[in-house]
């Protein structure tokens, strides 16, 4: 395969600075590592904090930003013996880590403190060429269309954990804190797949629909009009949801949650407001053994499952396509939260 | 065995009126219940909050408190197998419960909505003869001393249960917040009991030396002298401690704990300081996959393995005996933050 | 309501003897039991053991068998305060225990040593009114029809805990020996609602048709014409299954299952052929990781569960109506093999 | 540090075959590998097996057996980053995994199908300079002696891990089958360590003697004098041990462990007698959910919290040292059944 010299990339020189779509040279892999020709890539709330710096983690000098790139292994180093020029392959928020901490040792490699993280720490998927860890690519099956399978790297994967992390059991009712949005969407599908009951929280006629006809979400619970913890608790028998997935993105659905989280059950942060706090009263949280907890993104055997998920055809993620050059336009329609669903980038335009 | 038709009780008739010390008539076991004649009972914090009325759960009128009894069965309802006249027994705080529905079936017994608590729905052990539901009254190894083996009941139960929900395993650190108080230095033995390296967490030289040379904690931080989360974190290798067990009875260390645990670790709320809120940064909480959870007392089953740590030998709980006659004076010790350890008063005087 | 006096029962005067279809007294319910008037009763397996007396455990003399009667409250005892008079319930395998060993307080009530086993240690639901120990009986929501419900409370319920058992996780793969079965048509359709992906493991084409087809299996594999240990694991990538459970009656899937389960997966013996023994090779068993393990009847909180994946009209178990008084000739269609789907009797007949 | 071009090692041509100590090249570390100089190499059966040939699984040829060594690393390849020139470490059984199979990203590498395995399918520690896998080999704190350290690196790792697996708790009680030997007495440390109580399985008076008084077993019980199914549940209350490790080399104590195995309880088998398969009754398997697992070596952060309990003083491994020359005689020995506790081999002679 001829892997060009020159290729085109988003550049974040700082933050919140134009970004700027150019030429740069295609990179070259280190011996345990692969590059990526990146065919589609997501676009995610997190690429718009890198770019804006309104997270307490500093971006990489001139970021090319990204991490739910899906395309065509060009390259390998000369170490890495499991993946093979021709296989597709996708990159993701975890780009690498070392290895060899407590927590890549148990499987928690997201939580090790050396991770490369795509498009934050390191180069990312806004560009043609990509470079990723051998260890960490995600493996796609071929056959997967690679627009539709790019937000499976990244959204998917984190809704996924986060039910895992809920530990919720079939047959449960889990409600979701922003079923109708980008992550929602996929996540009432995920919990769907995994025999979970679903209640779905978020606003408006439109992802009400969405919600129970389309998702197969049981209940709506509209914030603007529904007072939530009373309404949790009245369609599930005055017990609330065995879990809670937040995946809002302002905070006072962290203040709330664990009033209509059941006894015993779990309250999973997801979103990141910047900023924001969870909290909740301490008489209630003891006596009522409720937990909360946080949720990163899943580790490598995560995205593999979510992955498999999708294969089977069982979700089905709403997404546009636009164009890599069209990123700064997607990043405004996105600030003003006119983006139902996910957007993809086709790097080769 | 012969049973009086009168005894002396310590009444509470409402929230913070004269706490009366009088006599009243015995009552009687129902067919599932049990007649336990008290011969120790703890006084604990919570006895405190019942009287004062400070948490949002109503008292029962005129109630008699006291939920660390420890005594002999002197009558058994007509239904009630497996506990005998003569039998040694302990009167807790869940008292009874409805049996069959979802935590009782879970074995969360503490969670059931129609729980009856010993000293707060229900009259509870500061008096001399105390009903229980039989499957409910702690099974007590004949042999063991009545008095000491009274704090078990709920201190023991209490710290023994957070430990276990910590979800650490041998091997690994909890920090213990209050280790130098009356939960606290059961805690730290429990925790030793179990292969947990501790950290206590408290204040003054007394408490220094104590926890360290007595209980076996491995580290002493001063919370009024010491960076608490610097320290925790210096001493776990920069990494915070796997767990951190919350007694406190102020509000501050609930603010903070998150920042010293370890990632994927867990802070575990057992203290009930009036009206407190947990809180936490939800970025960090998210990134670092920190669980914060409430802990309430244990069920049937945590109690008789309290019991067994102590009836092996493992457990020494400080205690002073007083007399029942005394509680009003042990109360204002109590408020004035005066008692090292535990108080037991003797029914008999 | 009005309870008569007499009603008819099936006896077994004692194994092998013949069953006597005969009027005997309606028994009364003591303070802690309910009495249901059976409207429809499941026939077993295990209630064809009970007669036949192969299993190494004595049954009561005169013993009325069966236990899976649903039909409707008409007496309590004075302590009952959570089941009404009208109210729909479940005779279910385990009929009482004593509550409070240390089996009952982990909720693992099945294992308690003291447990009643109705048609089997007490009388069943072979007749028209049953007793149930009231903290046992199954509440079975009004608007599930009786016949249809019965099969679950034992067979439901077994292979649902089962499921539980297992540890898989929602899209792990799930092989069920003995899919086309009574037992296991249930189970295929339960893994489904847990979010299991099924390979059937039975034979003959009918069996196979049914469970592609009716059930939703992805896989079939006929132990009469394949090597099943190959063909379980060229289904699944050369690694095997993530679990495997064994509902079969003959002892040679016992042998068996442990090579085509997959390194770390579980082996869940349910089924209870006469006189077997599990075995495996030690070497592998270790080196793999493999775990065999045996699950019985599910808990109370299993059976209401089992009962609500029925409710959602998730499980649809394949019966057929037969009447009480023909006990006799069911028996004989058993032991010839030729019941496909479950027997349900009316008793009213 | 100068590392010579010659050393000294001991080779297994083949099975059976004598074994040859004579002079070979020292080997160079790959890109992802280190060297190094082995100081002290414990002796395992697993080697004794690995020279005979008796597992079906086959050698390397050529092999130079050995997986406990304990040494000072003197060479790191180039992409190395986390171990130095310098620093003390171990090469265990796993030498090295893929890395990205299943099994791998799940933490658990020795199920790895492309695991390499020191001293059996790849060079081991009986030779002076060993490689082995950078994200393999063990961090032994400096401090620690060498010698004393080195069987921790298998025999303690193992037992460590199959008391992890035993899912017991602490306070629960654990019987050790085979308690006085080698990994025996490892095990019974460990399981003190983790809050245990043991009762020892072992034979004759001198082992009872180190089991109950050096060790801190509770009970022992003599498998050659004493009917141990019965024994093992009169000291259990009736009811069995919580968990039983099998570290035994015969196959009988293979079919009785079931029996004395609490219910709910787990068998870990861990020892590999040649040719022998576990098995149990499928009725009382059942009716008692006992579990039977594997349980194989640990993972690396197994052998890094098992290396931490030997460095906090808590296990004390009695051990011989040798010559890496004698290693014939000391097999000799071991066939004998002639060693107690572990031989060490010093391999400057």
């Amino acid at each position: 395969m001829s892997i060009p010299a020159e290729q085109y990339a988003q550049i974040f020189k700082s933050n919140n600075a134009p970004i700027e779509y150019k030429k740069v040279p295609v990179p070259k892999p280190g011996p345990d590592e692969v590059l990526v020709n990146v065919k589609y890539t997501g676009v995610c709330h997190t690429d718009l904090h890198a770019w804006k710096g309104d997270w307490p983690l500093a971006i990489k000098p001139n970021l090319i930003g990204g991490h739910e790139g899906a395309g065509v292994v060009v390259a390998v180093g000369e170490l890495v013996e499991d993946v093979k020029v021709g296989d597709h392959a996708g990159i993701k928020w975890l780009n690498g880590s070392c290895g060899h901490c407590e927590f890549c040792m148990a499987s928690d490699e997201p939580l090790c403190e050396k991770a490369l993280l795509s498009g934050y720490t390191v180069d990312g998927t806004f560009q043609q060429y990509a470079i990723g860890k051998a260890a960490h690519v995600a493996r796609i099956p071929k056959g997967l269309p690679l627009d539709a399978v790019a937000p499976i790297l990244c959204a998917g994967v984190t809704v996924y954990k986060a039910l895992k992390e809920s530990q919720a059991h079939a047959g449960q009712t889990v409600a979701i804190v922003g079923a109708g949005g980008g992550l929602g969407s996929l996540a009432v599908q995920y919990a769907k797949a995994m025999g979970f009951r679903v209640i779905a929280v978020d606003s408006g006629s439109e992802k009400q629909d969405m919600c129970l006809n389309t998702l197969g979400a049981e209940e709506f619970v509209d914030f603007a009009k529904d007072d939530v913890v009373a309404k949790v608790k009245s369609v599930t028998g005055g017990l609330g949801a065995h879990a809670v997935i937040l995946l809002a993105v302002s905070e006072k659905p962290f203040q709330q949650a664990a009033e209509y989280c059941r006894s015993r059950g779990s309250v999973v942060c997801v979103g990141l407001p910047a900023n924001a706090r969870i909290s909740a009263e301490v008489f209630s949280l003891v006596l009522r053994m409720v937990n909360i907890k946080g949720s990163y993104v899943g580790n490598r055997l995560d995205t593999q499952e979510a992955i498999d998920f999708f294969a089977r055809g069982l979700i089905k993620a709403p997404f546009k396509v636009g164009k890599l050059s069209e990123l700064t336009q997607v990043f405004k329609l996105m600030e003003e939260n006119k983006i139902a669903g996910r957007y993809v980038l086709d790097t080769s335009k």
